[in-house]
């Protein structure tokens, strides 16, 4: 049987695109073999690559004037890419850090890059609580960008509205929650998300780039992480990693299939709603993530007796659920509701919940 | 039916490991997901990780000085890397050019890092004929290091032995003839290839380096370049290609299976053998590769007469042979015989040569 799967990422993939892929591994459209075992040049291939970026511009309604470009490097790579391709040398940036991974973006630019300037975004109150301040979002004067991240993958923690930057180009890490709700890209100067969240697996990354960004790199940025070299090359500058694109489009199409982002935004909004009104209502678990600030995909919590911890992650297991520890920098326990989860997979988690804290409360 | 898979890369795999990886695409050692669906930190992913590395370095038998850094850059971006890692700022190196990829190599450090020095080490004669001259293969005073590409994918042209650059470490580029010979890693400073020809499908480079030229990067370097942050993390700073890097490990697993390196370097000579003496005693194809400089993985050949490449490649894929078409900057014909290309296919592309003569000669 398929476990509940939870993990944060990689994670579930929509069974149906699964199933296909398995289908179709040893031999792609009639080739006599796969589809990783054919050459990226091919028309079979180029079929899968431009298809794709059609799809994804279709489903986020991508304006004309912003370049989809396919790569390679992880988010970490775009990290770096982010103030190679839009910091002069001497240059700043802003960086709106509000958990985990924004503080690891700021930091690859701040050590190797230039000045990268601080805002914690994400403060805790008197009782413990964490939410985001968006007052704290103020651009600095000459700032090549402001940077954020819309989801805090480790953290539990989303933006629910974009913050103004003016003139300022902002650019979003969205790894953990693109495609899981409408997004207005023309507010953005960029938007970059690994794809092994809500996409497919590990091992691309895709940057969604105002035009007017491109070609601003300095002398010393690595082609593979240079906009204008990867999106002049259609992001075939480079041999790309051919079964993650695949795979992209697999869901690509599963998304179209389901009524789109808007219904994609619905599920997410009821999975979220019953997991969160379960824990509010428990004396047993707790979020610490005020309720405008909450992911809506990466639900973190606790127990309240963290001394059973190992014992929960033991009876989970029993009962087919995987990936529920949280990150190692946070602890306590973490439920991942992308795209590929379903509602049922949520209300099997509730009733493991509700389960395991009357035989334990 | 499987067709005769000549492609250069992402190329045919071994059948038992794509039979293998379709079997429990969905579900992974009892887990009730896929490989791809699982954390990057989970105990089975760490088995393949730790697994793989293990499995490499006995194949190779790597030295216990080496570090073994699997990478998402892709080649090109390894490109990049190795003036980063080794070329101090204002530095120099050598770049001992026998085809395009090393030509590929030298242009990326040249225009963005420092000063490559470009040796022209693959002359054309009088005849038309082209060998590796290893008497220009002398290192500049200052060099940080001396570049080469093994074997040439795209021009057919590899090395049989290995240049003497003293105490300049020597830096490979290994992609389409990693494991398919025994190798001597210590004359090397470092050797990369990409996966994508005779490992894994695309999405995985893998560094082995010697530990004293690792913690020398550039202020600049991105982190997912930088070899001493990869190797410091055990290749986990980042979400790797977890997929590309489970089917190096079932390639490694295989390779055990049949005999080793030492058999695949028997079964290499034997292929290659066979193709070019059929090439050499026909008219109507020709390799223009003097004997001592040609690749035994990267078979390239013209039809006497090109005005026929269509035809031939027509007839080839009604026969069921695919990726036989050369690459753009060269033209004319090319057959890949990695190691997951058997002797039957060797034998029936001869035959299909023989025919397609017989009947337009």
């Amino acid at each position: 049987m398929r476990s509940w799967n939870f993990t944060a990422g990689p994670c579930t993939l929509p069974l149906e695109v699964m199933e296909k892929a398995q289908r179709e591994f040893l031999d792609y459209e009639g080739m006599g073999a796969g589809v990783i075992e054919i050459s990226h040049r091919s028309p079979q291939f180029d079929a899968v690559a431009k298809g794709s970026e059609k799809r994804l511009r279709s489903l986020m309604d991508i304006p004309d004037n912003y370049k989809v470009i396919f790569l390679q490097s992880g988010g970490r790579g775009e990290f770096a890419a982010v103030p190679l391709n839009l910091m002069p040398e001497g240059g700043l940036a802003d960086y709106f850090v509000t958990g985990h991974w924004s503080r690891c973006a700021y930091k690859e630019c701040d050590e190797r890059f230039g000045r990268a300037v601080l805002h914690e975004c994400a403060p805790k109150d008197a009782s413990g609580i964490v939410s985001i301040d968006y007052s704290k979002m103020q651009v600095t004067p000459g700032a090549s960008y402001a940077y954020i991240c819309f989801n805090e993958t480790v953290n539990g923690i989303e933006f629910n509205k974009i913050p103004d930057t003016g003139d300022v180009p902002l650019v979003a890490d969205m790894s953990s929650d693109i495609l899981t709700q409408k997004v207005d890209v023309s507010k953005f100067g960029a938007i970059i998300f690994g794809v092994q969240k809500n996409v497919a697996p590990a091992g691309l990354v895709i940057a969604i780039v105002r035009e007017d960004l491109i070609g601003h790199a300095r002398k010393y940025c690595p082609s593979i992480l240079d906009w204008k070299v990867m999106s002049e090359h259609d992001s075939l500058f480079n041999t790309p990693c051919v079964f993650s694109w695949y795979m992209a489009d697999l869901v690509f199409r599963w998304i179209e299939s389901i009524g789109g982002v808007a219904e994609l935004e619905r599920r997410n909004a009821e999975k979220s709603k019953l997991l969160y009104d379960f824990i509010d209502s428990s004396d047993f678990y707790r979020n610490n993530i005020a309720k405008d600030s909450r992911s809506r995909v990466n639900v973190v919590f606790n127990l309240k007796d963290e001394a059973l911890n190992a014992e929960f992650l033991k009876e989970a297991a029993a009962r087919h659920f995987i990936g529920l520890k949280g990150h190692k920098v946070l602890g306590g326990m973490r439920a991942s509701l992308y795209n590929a989860m379903s509602i049922e997979g949520v209300k099997a988690l509730i009733e493991f919940l509700r389960d395991f804290e009357r035989a334990h409360a």
